[in-house]
C-alpha cells in the first residue's frame, strides 16, 4: 500500500507539502504541485477521494440501515436506493441492524463522521435518540414517523385497511391478522386503521411473527378454529407458509379461507399471480429516501419533511365470498 | 456542512496549517494543534476518517458486490461480510450489479480509488478483466474461481452430486434439474458433478430460470410429462413454487415426486422441515471472503489462494422411494 510519506520521498518534498499539493494546491507552487500529482500517478498512491472529503468537507458516501435482509421486503427498497445514490455520484454503505436499537445506535456513532448522510428503513431506536442524530447527520427514517426526522412512509395502514373494507364487502365478518415483527412501528397502525375500516368486523390480531415460511404455516388451526374466514398476512413469506398447509390439508382458497397479503413481492420472486394483495412501492421507496438524504446534504434547512407512498390494492383469485354458514336454529 | 476553511478562520490559522494539524500533527506546535483540534470539535468539523485516509492510504471501507438482492441466498452472505468488516473496523458498500458485466466494470472503475479491497459475489465479467482487477486492488471472488484471483468457492457442486447418489440409491432413475440463471459460473459445473455421480440415471437439464416462485411452479408439468420420478432444484424458491403447484394438484410428495434443493434458506425465512436439502453455509462464506480480502489488504503477497466451503446434505421426508412403475407386458 502507498502511504503519503513514500509519494512525499519520491517527489523529494515533505509529507506536510504533499498534504497541501492534494488539498490545498493554492498554497503551494504549481512545479511543486505538478511534481507531487506525477510521483503520486507513478505510485498509483490513492488519494483523490480523501483528499476531496477534506477539501470540502463531503465524503460522497451515504448509509442505508435495515433491520434485517431476511425479510425480502429490503431488497428492492437496497436497489432502488443504490439506484438513486449511484446518479446523483454518491456510494451507498448497506448496513443491518438486526433490529437492535443498540446496534443502531453504535452504527450511527461510528458512521456519522464518514458518510454525508444516513437512511434508516424502520429504526428501532426511541425518538428522542433518533431526533437527537438528525440534529447532527442529515437522517431520513423510511417507515418510522418521528418529530424532527425527515422521514418518507409507504401507506400500508391506508392499504390494509383497504382490503378489510374489500374483504368486509365480500361478507366477511371475521378475519385474522396475522402481525409483523416486535418493534415495527407500522404494525400497530395496520391494525388500528383495519379496525377503523371495517368496525362490524370481528378482527382477530394474532402474532408477532417473523417473516418466516414456517410461522405461516403454523397459524392455519388457530385461524379456522378461530372460525375466520379470511386472512391478512403482514408478509409474503408468511403468507406462503400459511397457503402452502392449507393445500396440503386439502383446503381451497378463497372456498375455505380468503388470503390477503400486506405486501407482493415481486421483486423478490415471490410474487403469486392469484393472490389478492397491496402493491407496494418499495423501490422507489427506497430511491425517494435516499433522494430526500440529498437535499438535506444540499440545503442547510432542517424543516423536517415527510412523505408518505400510496399504495395499490390488487384484488385477485385468492379473495372471495366467505362459504354460506349453516341457518343457526332459532 | 463545515469546511476545512471554517475551521481555519476559527482557529485564526491557514487552511494549510488546519490540514497539517489533522493528517501532520508532528509538523506544527502542539499549542497550534489544540487550538485548531478545539475549533473543529467546535463547530462539528468531520475530519478524522479523510484525514486518516491521506495519511495511511487506507480508507476503511471494503466494496461488496452481488449480481442481486431478489434472491434471498445474498442475504446472510452480506450479514455475515458485513459482521466480519465491522470487527476488523471496516465499513462494508454493497452493489448489486444486476449480473451485468458492464455494470460490474463500471462499479469497480468507480470504486477502486475509494474502498481497500473488493469482494465480489458471483461476478459476470470475462476472467481477463477479473485478473486485470485483481492486480490492482485486493479482489476476492464468491462462487467463481479465476486464475490469479483469490476466492471462496461454496461447493455445491459436491452437494448436487451427493443429492444425485442419494436419489439413485433410493431407485430414482430419471432425475429432473432445474437450473440456476444464465451467466452463473456454478450451475454448469453443478450439472457436471450430478451426472458423474449418477451415470445409471438419466439427468433432464431445465432452464435457465430466474430463482422465482412462479417459475418454479410452471415446471411441474414438464418434469411429470417426461417421466422424471425426482427433481433437484438449485434455489429454494423455485422449489416452493415447485412444491405448491404439485400440492395443488392433488399430488404429493415423495410419492409421486422426490424434491430436493441445492440450497437451505434458513436465514430467508424459507426453510422448510420436510425437504432434502443442501445446508449452505452463506454466513460463513460471507465472513470468509471479507476475512479473506482483509489478509490481502494487510500483505503485499499476491499468490492468488482459494478456499472451498464444504456445504452438508440433509435427507429429508421429501425424498423417497419412486412408485413401482407397472411391469411393462413382455
Amino acid at each position: 500500500m502507498v502511504r503519503l510519506k513514500d509519494v512525499a520521498q519520491a517527489a523529494g518534498v515533505s509529507a506536510s507539502t504533499v498534504s497541501r499539493a492534494l488539498s490545498n494546491p493554492e498554497l503551494i507552487s504549481e512545479a511543486t504541485r505538478a511534481r507531487v500529482l506525477a510521483a503520486a500517478d507513478r505510485l498509483g498512491y490513492r488519494h483523490h477521494p480523501a483528499a476531496r472529503a477534506l477539501v470540502t468537507g463531503r465524503t460522497g458516501l451515504l448509509a442505508f440501515s435495515v433491520p434485517t435482509l431476511a425479510n425480502p421486503f429490503f431488497a428492492p427498497i437496497i436497489a432502488g436506493a443504490q439506484e438513486a445514490a449511484e446518479e446523483a455520484g454518491y456510494e451507498l454503505i448497506v448496513a443491518v441492524t438486526d433490529s437492535s436499537p443498540e446496534r443502531e445506535t453504535a452504527l450511527f456513532d461510528r458512521l456519522a463522521d464518514r458518510v454525508d448522510g444516513f437512511a434508516a428503513a424502520g429504526p428501532r431506536s426511541p425518538a428522542s435518540q433518533l431526533a437527537r442524530f438528525a440534529r447532527s447527520l442529515p437522517l431520513v427514517t423510511l417507515n418510522r414517523r418521528v418529530r424532527g426526522v425527515d422521514s418518507v412512509i409507504i401507506d400500508t395502514p391506508d392499504g390494509v385497511g383497504r382490503l378489510g373494507t374489500h374483504l368486509a364487502g365480500l361478507g366477511h365478518r371475521k378475519i385474522a391478522y396475522l402481525g409483523g415483527p416486535t418493534g415495527s412501528w407500522l404494525d400497530p397502525r395496520r391494525l388500528r386503521r383495519l379496525r377503523e375500516a371495517v368496525p362490524d368486523c370481528a378482527i382477530l390480531p394474532l402474532g408477532p411473527f417473523p417473516p418466516e415460511f414456517e410461522a405461516g404455516a403454523r397459524t392455519v388451526e388457530t385461524v379456522l378454529d378461530a372460525g375466520c374466514t379470511a386472512v391478512i398476512a403482514y408478509n409474503s413469506t408468511l403468507l406462503l407458509g400459511l397457503l402452502h398447509r392449507l393445500t396440503m390439508l386439502g383446503l381451497s382458497t378463497p372456498e375455505d379461507l380468503s388470503l390477503a397479503c400486506a405486501d407482493d413481492l415481486s421483486a423478490a420472486g415471490l410474487a403469486m399471480p392469484d393472490v389478492t394483495a397491496l402493491h407496494v412501492p418499495a423501490a422507489e421507496a427506497g430511491r425517494r429516501t435516499v433522494e430526500h438524504v440529498l437535499s438535506l446534504v444540499a440545503s442547510e434547512s432542517r424543516s423536517a419533511a415527510h412523505q408518505l407512498l400510496p399504495v395499490e390494492l390488487l384484488t385477485r383469485a385468492s379473495t372471495g365470498r366467505p362459504r354460506e354458514l349453516p341457518m343457526s336454529g332459532g
